[in-house]
């Protein structure tokens, strides 16, 4: 006997309501995934994190599990709060998964500046336009073809033709007296020169030339739109990658990916169709037609990047970890169902390693690391981040695990970059907040958490193994010392209690948070240590170190230095670089010479290994710790 | 008001109704279409033949129009007869469509002859297999992808490979500890000669490798399956081309498509669904696997080409008839929505002219006249005949449209050559016929009625000009004088009273089915003349004609002489050559070295437009006449 499952997106709204029939002993999060009811499961539905939560609405809500208690806390579970993926079905019930956040509040970063800021770019497509008058035969004793009349007007003599070109070809060369506009490409990186005719349009269109740089990361996609010619940006959308609520990080998605075949069907064409929603949205902002976008460039992590092309990545996460294929690819859009020009060429760049993938290549390129004189380190934040170390003579890379919880992920009051984050924290006698919007706090964001902890350091509340120091609170000033308090067997700093900061309920910081973010930073950190211990460069040889990534623009240097994300280098040598796997495929998108670069760059990258490395268990415990103070 | 039709495809069969809310004013015929029911109308609806025909089970037939009274005589229609191209709706009706004839019964010709017969060929498909054991790296500081070991393994540095055979390389390289077989081609005409993955199976499958050739005619489709290795024929299917419903020559198809966009995509699917059939049939014939078909040779008149394509062949049809594009194509059957192997090798033959195609191409290869020390006329009777002329020195080519009535279309009692069908007569004193299966006459085919036509020729009941000699029919034997009637204003051959043959109803030859056969034999004679006349061949410098086709291998060449449907050559000089258009493309799948001269060929063939030459109306008008006897 089924037992009915009614999801309610919004108690106000009687259309919102869903009545799924479920097997007895199945999970709220699996009846509703199976349904196609998104509920986010930032840990892939392990019990890790609260994005799952629901409440019971109808229905007499299940004893709480432990998992209950620990991520949602008594006050939750009190008022009819469960874990959708700890919550099993025998009767009746009427839930509401947590409000979504509104995405378009996200702090994702945007593009950042775009390759007309780099200088040195020889601006070269390899898309041209030319309008042409073709002559369509009046005698039947020519011994001709539409398409080699049109080959004759471009001045080829054989040239690829896709099929869509071909069946337009026809009424387009017969309606308008103006004549048509070729689109051809001439790939740098093909042997020969061969030329691809990729677009016959009615009419004179021959200044209407874009593309599209697309960066896929594991949780936010970013797309740009640019004139091809010019290489100026104009327009960015970026949004939460949509496969998020089948599991946070890439193991978890690996392993929904395993799960079954449609899994892996369901995260590809989820990923297509949020780009279909991006160029939708793109074209409309900036008045470009999709028609007229003939060539893009796609970046993305190894997972990522499979999954576009519907490979399986399961065999990316098991040991040892290798990827299906790593060739630089292109395609045609037709193929890929990406709504733009049909014969528009989509170029993956080449991919390194399993979590070397082409965003770091793309970093490479943007940040101009592979032909750098001195020795410079960037980092790439994110969930799945990279650490590129190098220079013109050796280039090494090591991909840096950190997890979403420098993204709020897997912390149990995080959030992500959303309204209503604490973003920002300052701690003296007590603790000041400030919120995303300035509205009533809801949560807690990454740099909030970076910010809060390097503050409690400096105070002392926590010392450097991570420990809350609940038994020395009497050393604190009055105000802090009330904040840090022992719950059960539970250490946790209370950062807001309800009524500050408009907070409904109290946001604290448990222990375990301070272990995510431990793990999270000793991820990168011992990432970047790993790469200056085998290439044998000492922090003083290290010219400069980038940040780059969706993140790496909000969090305060001065505390990501506290904390120890980052090595200790002076201030000075610690720069910002924007989105650079965006900027990298920009850079490929206006400039065939950059795209065959890519495949060089990729080719010269020496991927470390971390997991395998005999030092690095030491190093990556040593990074755990947080740096002894000032 | 919408006003219901009901068609009954069996009066004895409850479910085979359906009943269609059709606007007052439309004509069945179209009704019937637009709702996706099929009803031939071998002429396109032009009221000029009787496939269309509906008996009225229910409501009042109309008043029978001229074109019901021309084609379908006095009795059906008072018979409640009506051709459904006129038949307009104004009230309620149930009709009954022409019952169907046995498709399987057809007398189209199957592939003939294999190449293994023709001797002289280098067997190189370019399709490889081989099976091979692929490390997996077990190690992580193995910088490598699973393609990158695959491609070691079968001793390759680079190759294209399609998406479908990376998709599924994951579990193919780790399942089978016996290894993977992996498919790979080298076309014969790239340059470079790089190679393309076409699959990865696991286990060894390295003896399975079979390929296709499939002859798309205006009227029949014939599928052969091959073995790539010994190029022998398996197996082979044949039906009708699906698209015939909507008209029966290419002009006819060529205006269907013309009339929306839809209809274009209508006769597309048909084509695509039936080589399905083709190949699901083929292969549970055979018990081959339909993946292991690597390589398809396809060839077929321009606009059978064009529509299989999804190219719009609009402009074929009119003047100066170019076709949109004329090289050879290579596709993946992914593209073409074939299912066979994904990645399978889909060749098109390249095309001549509007009306000169790839099956004209692949008779020049399988005959060799290419390559003749002598003169050769071949001659591909069809319903979009062509004619070919040369030696090894020039080669010339002309469309010969024939339209359908040598098989039966646009004749009075005309069919296909199905069961039932009168396929031989002899005429003495009398008329004597053969059915074929020797059953109760039901009408009369091409083969009968040039069998027919020559008796009466030599009988003198035709004279020269074709006219029926009522007027003289004194002279004539007594029961085959009574056999030559005046009816009205139409003379008449009576070839069947009701019951001679097991004949329902009469049988007749009428003054316009004369002239319809006067039409296309001289469509075919007036092109074998017109191109001599070009070449400046007479006829004592033709070494050779060989007759080829679905038609070429039924009708009997004595008869065939006798009403100049060919040249008066000496008996000996003429073959029948069987299905060359098929045989040529047999020769391509089994040998690239065929394929790459298909494109010489083709380049060498000078096409003659007979239209627009001014000797072309007096030859025609000539070759319309019969000869004037022995």
């Amino acid at each position: 006997m089924a037992v009915p499952l009614t999801i309610v997106a919004d108690p106000h709204d009687p259309a919102g309501r869903r009545t799924l029939a479920v097997a007895p002993g199945t999970t709220i999060l699996k009846a509703a995934h199976a349904a196609g009811v998104d509920i986010t499961a930032t840990c892939g539905g392990r019990g890790r994190c609260t994005s799952c939560r629901v409440k019971f609405l109808a229905g007499l809500p299940p004893p709480p599990t432990i998992m209950d208690e620990v991520q949602l806390g008594d006050d939750l579970v009190r008022d009819g709060y469960r874990l959708a993926c700890q919550c099993v079905l025998h009767e009746a019930v009427t839930v509401q998964p947590a409000p979504p956040l509104d995405e378009r509040a996200f702090q994702i970063l945007g593009a950042g500046p775009g390759v007309r800021q780099l200088g040195r770019v020889a601006l070269d497509s390899g898309v041209a336009k030319q309008l042409v008058k073709v002559t369509v035969p009046r005698e039947e004793h020519h011994q001709t073809s539409d398409l080699e009349q049109l080959l004759e007007a471009v001045g080829l003599t054989t040239a690829d033709v896709g099929p869509s070109v071909v069946q337009g070809l026809p009424s387009a060369l017969r309606d308008d007296p103006a004549g048509v506009t070729v689109t051809t490409f001439a790939s740098g990186t093909a042997s020969g020169g061969r030329q691809r005719i990729l677009a016959v349009e009615r009419g004179d269109t021959a200044v209407m030339k874009f593309g599209l740089a697309i960066d896929i990361g594991t949780t936010s996609v970013v797309t740009t739109l640019v004139e091809l010619e010019s290489g100026e940006q104009l327009a960015s959308v970026s949004s939460l990658n949509p496969q998020t609520v089948f599991g946070g990080d890439l193991m978890s998605r690996i392993a929904f990916a395993q799960f079954n075949p449609g899994n892996l069907r369901k995260l590809h064409t989820r990923i297509i169709g949020l780009l279909n929603q991006h160029i939708e949205q793109i074209c409309r902002e900036s008045g470009v037609l999709a028609k007229w976008i003939y060539k893009v460039v796609v970046v993305g992590n190894t997972c990522m990047h499979h999954i576009l092309l519907g490979i399986d990545p399961s065999h990316v996460g098991l040991a040892p970890y290798a990827p299906v294929m790593r060739h630089a690819l292109t395609l045609s859009a037709r193929e890929l169902f990406l709504k733009v020009a049909p014969e528009a060429r989509v170029c993956l760049l080449p991919l390194v390693a399993g979590f070397v993938g082409a965003d770091a290549v793309g970093v490479a390129l943007a940040t101009r690391i592979y032909d750098s004189a001195e020795i410079r380190i960037a980092v790439d934040i994110g969930t799945n981040g990279e650490v590129l170390l190098g220079s013109r003579d050796r280039l090494w890379a090591c991909s840096a695990p950190a997890g979403p919880a420098l993204e709020g992920g897997q912390i149990r009051h995080g959030m992500r970059g959303a309204l209503g984050a604490v973003d920002r924290v300052a701690v003296d006698d007590d603790i000041h907040v400030h919120t995303i919007g300035e509205v009533d706090a809801l949560g807690i964001c990454g740099s909030g958490i970076i910010d809060l902890l390097a503050g409690l350091l400096d105070r002392g509340v926590i010392d450097w193994t991570g420990l809350i120091q609940v038994d020395r609170r009497d050393a604190l000033p009055p105000k802090l010392a009330e904040r840090v308090v022992m719950r059960g067997e539970e250490r946790q700093v209370i950062v807001l209690r309800p009524g500050e900061a408009g907070a409904r309920q109290e946001i604290v910081l448990t222990q375990d948070d301070v272990r995510q973010v431990q793990l999270a930073k000793g991820a990168i950190a011992s990432g970047v240590m790993m790469l200056q211990h085998v290439a044998g460069v000492p922090a003083d040889r290290v010219a400069e170190l980038m940040l780059a990534g969706g993140f790496g623009n909000y969090v305060s240097i001065e505390s990501a230095l506290r904390i120890g994300l980052i090595p200790p280098l002076p201030r000075e040598r610690i720069r910002y670089v924007g989105n650079a796997a965006s900027l990298g495929a920009q850079l490929c998108l206006v400039s065939e010479i950059e795209r065959a670069r890519a495949e060089t760059v990729a080719a010269r990258i020496e991927h470390v290994s971390l997991a395998s490395h005999p030092d690095f268990e030491g190093i990556f415990v040593d990074c755990m710790n947080f740096p002894r103070g000032r």
